[in-house]
């Protein structure tokens, strides 16, 4: 296939054309993406989470200064918010990344968060495969770490940075502490601000508190991303926890895991829209909805007798 | 059924138990549920959402006062970040609510964000219906609004309450136009604070942006919910949006998007959890997922293939 040539050649225009087949949820996506998966599994993915505000972009941003100065090709794929009047995703920060835009081996994608008919977990995992197939040797993901589908995407990176800010109150600390067990690498970022210290020592105290399991421990760096400070310590830690996993082959446990995660995102969402597709001919399915909206049916008892149709 | 009777007559604990069951995914939470689903659809559902550190949890707590007042009975559900090591929703927010606890008026349920098999949306959406059969006549469901379940949770409410706080930068801006469209009523909570009125402000600019359809007009309200100031004006907007919605029959429409959301999300669940019960009798499935993982199968196929089998 044409297009599958074109982009395990690096083509970049290829590329981004079947990324936004598959944003589109284009059947012909499908096809592409079939013929690209023997040739994925090479990129090393990491995935970086935390809080509005905490400056992830930027971090992501000089990261990727880093890992370019250390010879490695950058993939950048940014889970955003979608500004519903846009269309598109507004963020100021995505266009200071455009200063890596004329190097041709970094490649940055911006995702919606929302209207993914099937799940942005899905359509986020085809497209790190996109990368990986077009040969960057380090994908990065960029998510707000809220959020389930977030957290699943970021959590079966092979190393998951925690980006975390001193004094942004408790509920942010709550929710720290939600990505505590997916972390693998922990920033304190904008670490010249007061509390920086506060902060860090109260990630090593919660990180203390998990169980010694005889594996990684992670820890926790400061940086001043705006002024690059600390980025190289901090790439030294990721490089640091990939030699951890190679050294034990655990990369490609974390590998299945992801496997395990897409395939069963994939099942998930087939299984429903094929269903819908052979309901919708006969409407039958719109019926059924409108009883369980007026209460006539319940939910549990529809969803049954549509699979006793189905012989499932 | 005994333990749907009890919950039918205001049985606090029942209540909780059948919650905890739905959490848990017990299959007997389904018998329930399909026996209390008749019950439902008389609570109004009003949706709160708004990035970490807004004051989501205290202006919460001073609608559900302000409620009170007005002689509503309230169910809280507060999708909640988790901690990993705790087990259970940390947030101090919490604690504060608990002032509401010896009010039998009042029903206040914290959800884990991570976990659910099949997903939070459904699951929270069985809460809310056990608080609407239980007899609560408003149901605020608090959610941090980022994350696609989360916005899908509180997208389907009767009335969509979206809160913002001065100065937390572009981000966060962002993922406020995120939300923009969901939004029926909207908050600049502290509102004491510096740049309020900008924030309101630039809100009110983006709201104009857009299309007039004809339809409700969302505003902008400012509170400080710490002192409990201008809650009685918000309770009163959201009121308004609801006797518009009574007045043009929108409500019936509300509530029909919300019952086929909610279905849409049991028939995916419920097909996924039934195909690979199949499938792992004989273990092909783990068999196809390790060749996933190994490269030798892509999971486009690997989906194909099992679909056909089921004969979908």
């Amino acid at each position: 296939m044409e297009l599958t040539r074109k982009i395990l050649e690096g083509d970049v225009r290829a590329a981004a054309r079947l990324m936004t087949m598959i944003e589109n949820g284009a059947s012909e996506a499908r096809a592409a993406l079939k013929s690209l998966y023997a040739h994925t599994g090479s990129g090393y993915i990491i995935g970086i989470t935390g809080p509005p505000g905490s400056g992830k972009s930027t971090l992501t941003d000089h990261l990727t200064d880093e890992l370019r100065k250390r010879r490695k090709t950058v993939g950048i794929v940014a889970v955003d918010p979608t500004s519903p009047f846009s269309g598109g995703a507004i963020l100021a920060d995505r266009i200071r990344m455009q200063r890596h835009s004329l190097d041709a081996d970094v490649f940055i994608r911006s995702m919606a968060t929302r209207g993914h008919l099937g799940g942005l977990a899905r359509a986020t995992n085809d497209v790190v495969d996109v990368m990986d197939a077009a040969g960057k040797e380090v994908i990065l993901i960029e998510t707000v770490g809220v959020g389930q589908d977030e957290v699943e995407v970021v959590g079966t990176a092979h190393t998951c940075v925690v980006v975390s800010v001193p004094g942004l109150g408790d509920e942010v600390q709550a929710i720290k502490a939600g990505v505590l067990e997916i972390g693998d690498v922990f920033v304190v970022n904008k670490a010249d601000r007061e509390g920086a210290n506060r902060t860090a020592t109260e990630l090593e105290m919660m990180l203390h508190m998990a169980p010694d399991t005889g594996g990684w421990l992670p820890k926790v760096y400061k940086t001043v991303a705006t002024k690059g400070e600390g980025i190289a310590k901090l790439v030294d830690a990721i490089f640091a926890h990939k030699a951890f996993l190679d050294e034990r082959d655990l990369r490609k446990k974390k590998g299945r895991e992801r496997s395990e995660r897409a395939f069963m995102a994939l099942l998930q969402e087939t299984l429903r829209a094929r269903t819908v597709e052979r309901f919708k001919r006969n409407g039958s399915m719109k019926e059924m909805i409108e009883r369980v909206a007026d209460r006539e049916l319940d939910p549990y008892t529809a969803v049954e007798e549509i699979l006793d149709k189905i012989g499932l």
